[in-house]
Order: structure tokens, then sequence, then C-alpha cells
């Protein structure tokens, strides 16, 4: 059954472009800034799949201003190279040389995989890195090879502390991909606000309201209005302003997560980790581990018992005001085999920015190339 | 400066309880069911600290329902026996053989931090547990030895997963502890609901409302009547009903504490853990975990730089319908100062539970010693 997370709406504004063009667009687009070929397959990769997965916040709508803008600007640097400051047999402390967060992170993780396979679970902290997409990308390159993974980074602060006003601590995600044989995979990915900031941006732009609670305005009151947020306002932790619902546990969760990426990587954190169009290195530090099912039981028993878990909550009674039970990562999951088939939905605001973008970085063919397979949705 | 989370209120239904006595009593309580006299201090330390915490719920207001009930039926065993089912460099499976789980945590916990303090992190996986206190207590452990300790447990079900009504998964809390030189230290331990089902059990003695977002009654609608979720109704995940507040994310971190400690353990998860009074095999699971800061760097440097993170949390700008902003652990840290000096408030209630408790278990005198050394609050 054909399914997303979210269907373009109005569909006279998006165009249909298939998965491969689109990749080869974005792995160009990072090879014109000289990242070197596999380095951008991988950036590409990350890109693409958030799309796939329908968080569009992170996908090529975001190549201008998370990669673009401070590529140009040389505060981060077109590499993946990554050092190893420190090492042992379980963890790893590793540099980002402020190079792009989408491929540090993917090699992180692979360091932290090769650690967990030897000794059972590996740790990686990074530090100076920059935006690396969608944490759960990174939890599922575990998942992938059938370990445990989770992903944590933190971010420019957006979010008011709870009992505090303003923006202070990041939206500082963490993800957990939990290997299944059988789709669909659990991956949990989750903004420790209750909210990303994207989902702001895009209220304004269709001119919607928001539910009151997302957000405060800059004196600190709950606000339905997107603008009181985008101009001093700020995001609210997971649990909302105050304690009454538990606003507090998102704060601590944003807490944990600044701890374990920022400060145990001596990376940047709090208000010390800078936004990508800042024009300052961003300092971003991520969090990575890899837990090695197999040492514990045979994977295929693992399997089994997770089949069953899904089971378990499939089956439960259903809300009647609910459409369905979801699995964590099942709406991902679903809207990429559904893009995969159909293609991802580009809005006409975003194809004019790829074909700026293309003609800037002399790759005007791979845009032509995307314009050429690309369907609008009616014409 | 004296602060209790919870001051006794009204405080003419209240004593103040030396600690020190009131350990006492409840090392002697295990002791009766045959305890020996190492795990029996163990059990007492983790209930005492909650109750200095402020955490009355998991203190000796719990010692009939969770431990005497139960230890009674024999459906836990008055064993703090452990058997290790399964070990390398980084990990352990454990069998808490239906012990106390009290024990079992702190044991469980121990184990991982010698394999954190050899290898860089260690984690334990223990099945056939049964409830083991506050979370915070087992992660304290680690960060006591300047470990970073993450604790965690599945409960039986009490929270409706989102999309769903009726209780079908546990409160399943997440306990992290960060090592500090300086009080206060770094302590978040929260259940993935809103609140657990304690806070319900209050409202209810007291004749109170529950504000609405806290838990559904048995057709799936938010109530303000604690009796509805006590009858047939169902706490809700962090996040509140539905997914508009992020009540999914709620549902995604109790899943994932679900499977890290029932799944990955082979114990009991979802429908399948027992409440200590069931008359069965509780089946809870614990995760625990220990990082070692001084393989990744000196931990006077870590030290120092948590100082800089606590003082830059204090030092945001204050909401101003707030009283003050709060380090998470920071409450429960400064309750515990109180009680050590002032005692430990015991409601009347509980204080002729004890006593009834004392004649059955035959340790009369310890009771009388707690008598003799409380003083009325107001009389």
């Amino acid at each position: 059954m054909l399914y997303e997370k979210k269907r373009p709406k109005p569909p006279e504004e998006y165009y249909r472009v298939p998965v491969d063009v689109l990749k080869e667009y974005t792995i160009e687009f990072f090879k014109a800034f000289g990242v070197c070929d596999r380095d951008a397959e991988i950036a590409a990769d990350v890109i693409i799949t958030a799309d796939l997965f329908g968080i569009e916040s992170h996908g090529v709508q975001r190549l201008r201003r998370y990669y673009y803008t401070p590529l140009a600007k040389g505060v981060i640097k077109p590499h993946g190279n990554i050092s190893i400051v420190k090492e042992g047999p379980t963890y790893a402390v590793v540099d980002g040389n402020n190079g792009i967060g989408l491929i540090i992170g993917v090699k992180a993780m692979r360091i932290a995989i090769k650690k967990a396979k030897k000794s059972g679970v590996g740790f990686v902290l990074v530090r100076n890195s920059s935006h690396y997409g969608i944490a759960g990308y990174h939890a599922k390159v575990a998942s992938d090879n059938g370990l445990i993974g989770i992903s944590m980074t933190n971010s420019q602060p957006l979010v008011a502390y709870t009992n505090t006003i303003g923006r202070n601590i990041g939206t500082n995600p963490i993800a957990v991909a939990i290997p299944t044989k059988n789709p669909p995979p659990i991956l949990i990915d989750m903004a420790t606000s209750i909210v990303p900031m994207g989902k702001i941006e895009v209220a304004l732009r269709l001119k919607k309201e928001i539910p009151l609670g997302w957000g405060m305005n800059e004196r600190g009151e709950l606000t339905k209005n997107p603008k009181d947020i985008l101009h001093g306002g700020a995001l609210l932790p997971l649990g909302g302003l105050g304690e009454t619902l538990g606003g507090h546990k998102g704060s601590c969760l944003a807490i944990l997560v600044d701890i374990l990426s920022g400060v145990l990587s001596k990376s940047g954190w709090g208000a010390n980790v800078y936004s990508p169009s800042s024009g300052r290195s961003p300092k971003v530090g991520h969090f990575f581990m890899a837990i090695d099912i197999e040492k514990v039981m045979p994977i295929e028993e693992f399997y089994s018992l997770i089949e069953a878990y899904k089971k378990y909550i499939k089956g439960l009674k259903k809300h009647p005001n609910a459409d369905r039970i979801w699995i964590p990562g099942e709406k991902s999951w679903r809207t990429m085999t559904t893009r995969m088939k159909l293609g991802i939905p580009i809005h006409i605001s975003v194809m004019k920015e790829l074909e700026e973008i293309s003609r800037e970085l002399g790759i005007k063919e791979y845009y032509e190339k995307i314009k050429r397979n690309a369907k609008r949705l009616f014409s």
C-alpha cells in the first residue's frame, strides 16, 4: 500500500523526481566543493535518505543553508578526514577537523561498529563536526550490520531549558536503531524538543497556526504564531513548558545528549554550538555507540524476539481516534518504499533553488537530468 | 538553605524519623525474610535513599506492597544471588533468579563498573529480577565511582502506547548519573511516562484532581479524576495523548527501555512483566551501563567541564513564572541534605503500617526505636 508521511500538498506545486537522478545531483553538488567521490557518495546518501524517509527538513532543500553556505565561507571544509585523538579497544575520540558532519558521522559509527564486533560494545566521541543530517541514518549504519546503533548530536541552541526563556540548548536528537529481519525496522529518531525548528518554518510558509505548546515567544508565553518562535522565541523541550506535563524530562534528555556529545568529546556545548549559516565553525559534537547482539544471543533468536515484540505492539487495542498503531520508524520506512517507486516529491521552489545552485557550481547537466526525469504531479 | 521536594503536608500528620533508625528498621525487615546481612544493608540503602531524595513512592511506604507481599508469597526470593549466564570483557548476562531487584541491581551495576574500568565501557543485562527501587540509585553507584552510569528497567504495563487504549507498556524509567566534584550532582531519573502511578495514588488519597494530560480513562479520554486512571484507565507516555505534542516520542523511549532491559536479557517485556503484588514471578528486566571517563580524559578535567556546564545552566535567563532553574537531580540532592539533618518525614498511616509489619515479623524493638526517636512535626 502506498503511503507517505507527508503527502505533497498542494500537488500542483510539486514534481516527482526519481531517486537515482536526485542522488546523482547531490553527489555532484558535494564533488563541486572538492569532496572526493567516495565521501560525496556517503554525504548524498544521508541527504537522500532524509528525503526518502519524509524528513524533508534534512533533505535536498537544506543543501544551500546547511552545506553550500558554510562550505563556500570555508567554515566547514570539504573533506571527511577525521583524526583519531585517542583510542582503546572499546572507544575512540575523533576530531572531525571542521569537515562535513554527514561524512564524519558515518565514519565514526563505522569505528564504533568495528570495536563492538570485537569487544561487544564500542563508542565514539566526535568533536569539531558540523550538521550530520538525520540522526537515524547513523544509527541505521549499525543496525544494517546487525548491531544496535545509538546516535546523538548536539545542535545550536533553539530550545528553552525548563524554567528559562530564550534559546539556550539544542534540539539534541537521540536515535536508536534495532536490527530486524523483516520490515518494518525499528528506528527511533527524535529531537528532544517537542518538534524541530523545521516544523515552525513550514507552518510560517503555509501561513498556518501551530499547536499551542510547541514554543514560546520572547516573553516566555505559549504561542500559536510561528513568527513569535522564529523572532526571539524558542522551542520547548519534550513535555512542554514548566514541569506539569514533564517538560523537565525533555530538558534532562537535552542535557544528557549535550554532555555525551559535546562535553565528553570536548567539542562545543550549550551556546557554543553554532548554526551552519552563522559564519563560525559549528563545533558540533556527536556520540555514537554500537552493541553487538551476537555476543549475548544468536542473532536469529533476537530477530524472532523482535518480530514477537512488533506483533505485540501491532496487536494492542487501537484508540478509537487513531488511524493505526505504528512501530517506531515504520512511517519513514513506508514513505521510503513509496518514494523509491514514485520518486521524491520536490516543491517547485526547491526545484528553482536546485537550478540556481547547479548554475553557480557548474553542474547544470545534473539539474537538466532532474528536470528531464521529473514528473509534474498535476499540470 | 533547607529545602524539600515534597514538604510534609499537613505537618500535623507527620513524624520526623532520624535516617539511621529508619534504615536499621529496614535492614531488619529484610533480614526477617532471611536476607543475609550484607544484602539487607544494600536493599535498605536503596529504599532509604528514595525517602531521602523525596521519592516516597519508592521508600518505606512501599515495603509491604513491593517486598513483604511477594516475599511472603514466595514469588520473589530472599536472596540476592545472581548467576552470570554469559560474560565477556565488556558485557554480562545475569539471571536474578527471582531475587530482590534492589540487591540484584546494585550487584549487576558493580559488574558493569568493573568491566568499564578495564575496557572503557561495560553493560549488564538482567533477567528474572523484580522491582529494583529508584532507577537513579543504581546509576549513582557508577557515578560514585567516577564513572557515567546508565540504569533502565521495565515494569508491569501501566501506560497506553501511542494510538492505543489500556495499560500495555511499563513506565520504564531511564536514569543517568554524571559524576561531579561538587554538589549538586547531575542525576537524571525519569519514568518515560509523564508521571509514575504513585502520583495518581497520592492525588486519590488527597481527594485532588490531577492535571489534564497525565492519563486516560477506560475509553481513552483524558481525565482529571485519578479514579478513572486507577480503574481501567492508563498513564500516558511523555508527550501525552496522540502525536501533537510528541506522545510518540515517550512511547519510543518506553519501547527502547523494554527492548534493552527485557528483550535483550530474555526476561519479560510488554504485558509479560508482573506487578509485585500479582502473585506471579515479576520477570522484570534491567539494563546497566558504565562508561569510564578516565579513558578519554583526566577525571579532573571532566569535573571542571561539568562545573562549567552547571554554571552555564544556572546562569540562563530565568522564566518570569519560575522559582529557580534546576540542575537534574538537584532537588533530590537538596532534599537529601535537609532530611539527613531533620530526619525523614513519615506519615502517621505509614507509621502505623511499620508498626504492624514489625509485629508480624518479630522486629518490634526496631519499630520502638523509631517511635522513641520520632518527633511529631506539630503536636
